[in-house]
């Protein structure tokens, strides 16, 4: 273990996006779900690094449960989810210290590479921070009057989790103002002026929002390999 | 049939990105080659609407024996491809007349839907053209400086084919000189002062391009439907 890095894992979706009861951080993903190999993958990156889950109050049963059924053994703490992504974090960073580096990662990208946890903490401690990201390799539009035009699409990148940041620092970030234009933890840091670092990740890392996300998932697994 | 449709369905790839000697258009999804499914969704959208399909001049006669192979009995037209897309579209609208609407599909997008081919068509009609296009779902930056900074997804979208334009508006476009900027027909049709008419698309409408598409084209298709 490298002393003083820690894991937020980040899963406070209701399932209305997957329009069906269970949240979607919950489905299952080859026998699991998916919200157990986003553990899983920090766990095998460094099995000493303290996890900490954010999960909405009313979900915390039926988690317990579900580790139960799956046996999942990986040492976690749980806390309690606020009602926004903004103010889960914010709920989680409070069970944390205030020295260290933290990873914030969503519960629902289960396809996070080893390569991808070691270069954000590697460069995060070289930049200050580290988030992933992908180059766009469709052509971009942007609406534009009553038609568009083209965008270089050279320096966009595609943003991921985990994002990784000096604890102090975001915890400071988040003791701002919530703003709806706070799509994850880098934009909260921006806000605060910080210079945002951003570190290759893998493609594969999706986020699973919509109930196709499933099938392709378990597809890139049949392809990578079963990592749980 | 409505008169004077037509639909180009330009496969040049050559198979190199795919590290496989089999150019990509060729790669068997479900059981059958990429290319079919592209073929298949014009054919069953308007039997009686002319295809051509662009292929490099080597691939002409393993393409033969693959519709032989699969018993593919949709009639299409083969026009010999370029060095370049550009010069392969170039090549594809010099087989087709001067009036009419033309839909120019890459022939990697075997998930184009039923209901984004009628959008383009009849959208191109009331806009002077159309070409399908979805919004972006994460969180986009920009290169900047030795960091990077947030931009407004809001307004743009990624592109997809078909892009459906007025047969002598797009000849007179591919009458310009080549420039390396050209990624798609649109953004040939802008750069002659064109204004670009984006149109819903499917979201499932990929580009096969390397390997794991191939599997997430799969899993897309036992969600959907074999559309073959």
């Amino acid at each position: 273990m490298t002393a003083g890095r820690y894991v937020l894992i980040v899963a406070g979706g209701s399932g209305s996006r997957m329009k069906t009861d269970m949240p979607k951080q919950f489905l299952e993903l080859c026998g699991f779900p998916v919200l157990m190999y986003a553990i899983r993958a920090f766990s095998r990156y460094d099995a000493a690094m303290p996890v900490t889950v954010v999960l909405p109050a009313a979900q915390t049963g039926v988690w317990e449960q579900l580790c139960k059924k799956h046996g999942f053994a990986v040492r976690h703490r749980v806390a309690e989810g606020g009602a926004t992504r903004f103010h889960s974090v914010q709920n989680g960073l409070g069970t944390l210290p205030d020295t260290g580096w933290v990873a914030v990662h969503d519960g629902v990208r289960p396809l996070v590479s080893q390569a991808t946890i070691e270069a954000c903490f590697r460069d995060a401690q070289r930049y200050g921070n580290a988030i992933p990201a992908v180059p766009v390799t469709d052509t971009v539009r942007t609406l534009s009057g009553s038609g568009s035009r083209i965008v270089n699409r050279e320096n966009l990148r595609l943003v991921q989790t985990p994002q990784v940041f000096d604890l102090k620092a975001l915890k400071d970030a988040y003791r701002q103002d919530f703003s709806p234009l706070f799509t994850d933890d880098a934009s909260v840091m921006e806000r605060q002026g910080h210079i945002i670092h951003l570190t290759a990740g893998n493609e594969e890392n999706i986020k699973i929002t919509a109930p196709p996300d499933l099938k392709i998932a378990e597809a890139l697994m049949n392809v990578h390999g079963n990592l749980f």
